[in-house]
């Protein structure tokens, strides 16, 4: 075996709780490897030396290195111990704390075994239900939609149509969002994620100077309360953007560090590096966003009080967590016991580009933003660097990051306003944006939609992804309008929601298959190549083999439950 | 390169702060690799595209499979993002979130660069700056000392000097304890380990059913105060024992609980199987040891009120957390912010026998006993499972399991109140025991002797392992008792404390190597064969090819400082 390759590591993504008495397992090898047999061998940490039971394990793909072995247990005694017994070759390995041994003493487990020694109801992390049905559309609320046109618009420097400049503001607000909630309920949206309404003086909004107030812009907290209550009557749901890395330079609290100085009673709100000149952490390089220093003890008290403020006062759905990366460790599990505390299923949602698993151990965050997962996307459909074997392997190798639990909630996007917009990095190409999309719902975790997506919106890197919606496209029916409101029907099925994924390629096809109780449901991509498709073996992609797949094209193909083989 | 060996993760073991703009990386390779040279490739996240610095990695051995890279960073941007640079026969690897590619592009490079955005103070691993010195002794306070002759003895089943079973009294006590406490520093020992001290029925006292009040055996509050003032006059630290998984079934909650059911505002204080038989979690299968459910947060509150209590009414100095891998997570980091609230360098060690990583990130324990320190000795000197070489390479596995911040407050012990004692586990052998007393003063973290030790006493599992001290021999000079004093008044040295250990085998032999500041210390062991030593390489072995080193021997050298090859 390839010793280097096997790693298990208890009380994490290789082993972690479902509810009180079930745990899953994975155990990594070597994608070289092709033993006959793994079994976990387990019992209870105190009658282990006596009595011991054996469950094998199933192979999944784990992308280009590695394959996994997993299963999932049913435990009578919680004080979980186990070590992996794998036969390869006709030799037999254990696999425990010490590594890979030829033999392993039962009687000395305690020493080396693994264990998951009780599993407490409080650390086991807890899944969303609605996020398995939960069909995301993000919306940047300044380029929307204009609801209010008695308001004073004053403001407005950019007409509608117009290409934005890092200054513009265009005038959509949160009446202009609830007036078009019928129009994304119809393309089969159910959640919406708003980036950020606090008072601000910018058109992002990304530096809040009041957490307590909804921007007047926008329509303020009357015009947020109608959209939370007219979504909720609907059935969809309502998620705000949370700014808790940085404030404004306006906050009334950097204010009186800035007059003060260590006189303050908030110096220590903010990272002061120097008094004269006054120097202090910003984000980004820009000083118009102090940092919140959140190792303050009263910093993390202020900001998890604004958390559950707005779902005690409007309800809403749940919070995305701003430069979440750059927020210390501590105020997140805060925040978690704060929020969950007045609304459990409440969404916590990281901006975390990178592996967050740090993070998502069931004490932080629900899920994260997944940009590894656009960056796998744009590597296939945008960049060529991948083809269908590596962009397969690396949607498995992606699975792997995290526990099942955290998977099921990651919020799967193609693009952002932090992005540019896919279509234009596809150049265009509406094909493979399309087969994009299909896949975006296929894969584990919850579909988001960057709005005017369904309209084909184009846009290079900020400001230009965030330009106005059109709506004179609104009554248009598409393709990729028709796409889209068939994948989220498919979603809100628990048919579809449940179904366990499979990925693999097969010559230049990436084929995902997520075997539902009642139905299999088939996505087979053709979207990296340029060449024309090559089905290397027919019998494997499905009976296609007399029909065309197109360039940069995809088939969905859903039929009767279909056996694992 | 084998690239299924190479391994990174951020914000763990493999990436570390150990202040506000300090971190420590690991990188770890196959052993079987031999790069050229291995660089981190860094910057700041905002600009690393436009930027970036480069600095060499030093090898270091971890153990039979795998070596690391480490290198430790002083930043001016902490907004840390990275990559590694690997050149091997010639040829140049990157290694980054997207595992090992021949080309990195740092435009990209918001999407697969490693990353720890942001240092914030309050996650980072704090050192206890005393554990540095700090030499342990545990003492099982029913059989220690009786230093309270007056009290009722009738309670007393045990002859002083006879085997103990598992219900016996002796009479020891806490003052016991502070009679001896001149004897204890008078070996070099300056940290007291305490088996617990509240109200309970049992010798061991595992079992509390007050929390709140020091057992009358053992001379109740006023003993424990007298023995920690003393303590702390001479210098010396005492550190409690926290039995917070389980109670007594004769805790008025608990009894509480029996007596009315689901009734009972303590119902949820425990796990309740069944009201009928009634039933409940315990510990192991001891029915007198209910289960606290610390999934309550009342439960957790209360324990921490505990916590807390000691140490402000007496100023302990921490806390040994019994069966600590039982208790759920969200409890310790309570428990942490708690007491670390009140005494900032008050420890807390918990009682994990496996890898404890998930509980060493910063927001639970500082530390554990390290019984798979207590393990490998036992391999090398007393099972025959290892020889030098896979001694040594265990010996350097085990300081990767954590970061070096918490390597440096393990309490890295032979034997205790749950074992055999180590010197009958090597048949009587006090060459042996030797050996391996000088090794756990080498060892990073701090050296804990189980009381007894320096009498060569012996006992086989519980409760033999818990006999009575044996004071005729307080007096006599051994060269064993002698040796104990060598190294603790070595381990209170900083330049010995805070040098650097390297360890490796030499044929037969195991050295451990300590590079302080102004002197080398050199430990060589041959402890582990039956055969004769056989120096396969004297250069490396230091100068003793004119000496002969004895069949379980060992030797430690002192010279001026020596350069790292």
């Amino acid at each position: 075996m390839n010793e280097s390759a096997v790693m298990h590591e208890p009380e994490s993504k290789y082993c972690f709780a479902t509810d009180k008495n079930t745990v899953c397992l994975r155990l990594r090898i070597s994608k070289s490897d092709a033993p006959e047999k793994v079994e976990v061998i387990y019992g209870g940490k105190y009658t282990y030396a006596l009595k011991q039971f054996a469950a094998e394990m199933k192979r999944v793909s784990g992308g280009r290195l590695f394959d996994y072995y997993t299963v999932k247990l049913k435990l009578d005694d919680v004080r979980f111990v186990y070590v992996f017994k794998i036969t390869e070759n006709g030799k037999t390995y254990y696999y425990s704390e010490d590594g890979l041994t030829e033999k392993f003493d039962y009687q000395l487990s305690y020493y080396n075994c693994f264990q998951y020694a009780y599993i407490n109801e409080c650390d086991i992390i807890k899944p969303i239900k609605w996020m398995q049905n939960a069909v995301f559309y993000q919306i940047f609320i300044e380029r929307f939609n204009i609801g209010d046109k008695d308001k004073d618009l004053s403001y407005i420097n950019l007409k509608w149509g117009d290409i934005p400049d890092p200054k513009s503001f265009a005038g959509g607000d949160l009446k202009g969002v609830t007036q078009k909630l019928n129009y994304l309920y119809s393309l089969g949206v159910n959640t919406i994620y708003l980036t950020p309404v606090f008072k601000s003086v910018s058109n992002h909004k990304y530096d809040i100077s009041d957490y307590y107030t909804v921007d007047e812009h926008f329509g303020g907290k009357a015009a947020l309360k109608e959209l939370v209550e007219t979504a909720h009557s609907m059935g969809m749901r309502v998620v705000l953007d949370a700014v808790f890395n940085h404030c404004s330079e306006n906050l009334d609290k950097f204010q009186d560090v800035k007059k003060n100085g260590r006189k303050s009673k908030y110096y220590d709100w903010f990272i002061i590096e120097s008094d004269k000149p006054f120097k202090y952490e910003c984000f980004s390089s820009c000083t118009y966003m102090p940092k919140l220093n959140t190792s303050n003890p009263e910093v993390r008290k202020y900001l998890c009080d604004i958390s559950t403020y707005w779902i005690k006062e409007l309800d809403i759905d749940g919070w995305r967590l701003d430069v979440s990366d750059e927020v210390s460790h501590e105020f997140w599990r805060d925040m978690r016991r704060a929020v969950k505390g007045v609304k459990s299923d409440a969404l916590l949602l990281g901006e975390n580009w990178h592996d967050a698993n740090q993070y998502l151990r069931g004490d932080q965050f629900d899920a994260i933003m997944n940009y590894a997962f656009t960056k796998a996307c744009l590597d296939y459909f945008a960049f060529g660097e991948f083809n269908a074997g590596r962009f397969a392997d690396k949607l498995n190798e992606l699975l792997m990051r995290n526990t099942d639990t955290v998977n099921g909630m990651m919020l799967n996007l193609l693009d952002s306003h932090d992005t540019d917009r896919f279509l234009t990095r596809v150049k265009g190409k509406v094909d493979k944006l399309e087969s994009a999309v299909a896949l975006l719902f296929f894969y584990t975790g919850a579909p988001c939609i960057y709005y005017g997506t369904e309209n084909a919106m184009e846009g290079g890197y900020d400001p230009d992804c965030r330009r106005t919606f059109d709506w004179s496209q609104e009554n248009k029916d598409t393709h990729l309008k028709g796409l889209i409101k068939f994948l989220a029907g498919l979603k809100k099925t628990d048919d579809f929601a449940q179904a366990e994924l499979e990925i693999k390629s097969c010559g230049d096809l990436v084929i995902a298959k997520r075997r539902g109780d009642k139905k299999t449901y088939t996505l087979i991509l053709n979207g990296g190549g340029d060449a024309a498709v090559n089905v290397t073996d027919p019998a494997i992609c499905l009976n296609y083999s007399g029909n065309k797949l197109f360039k940069d094209g995809f088939l969905i193909e859903i039929k009767d439950k279909e056996e694992t083989q």
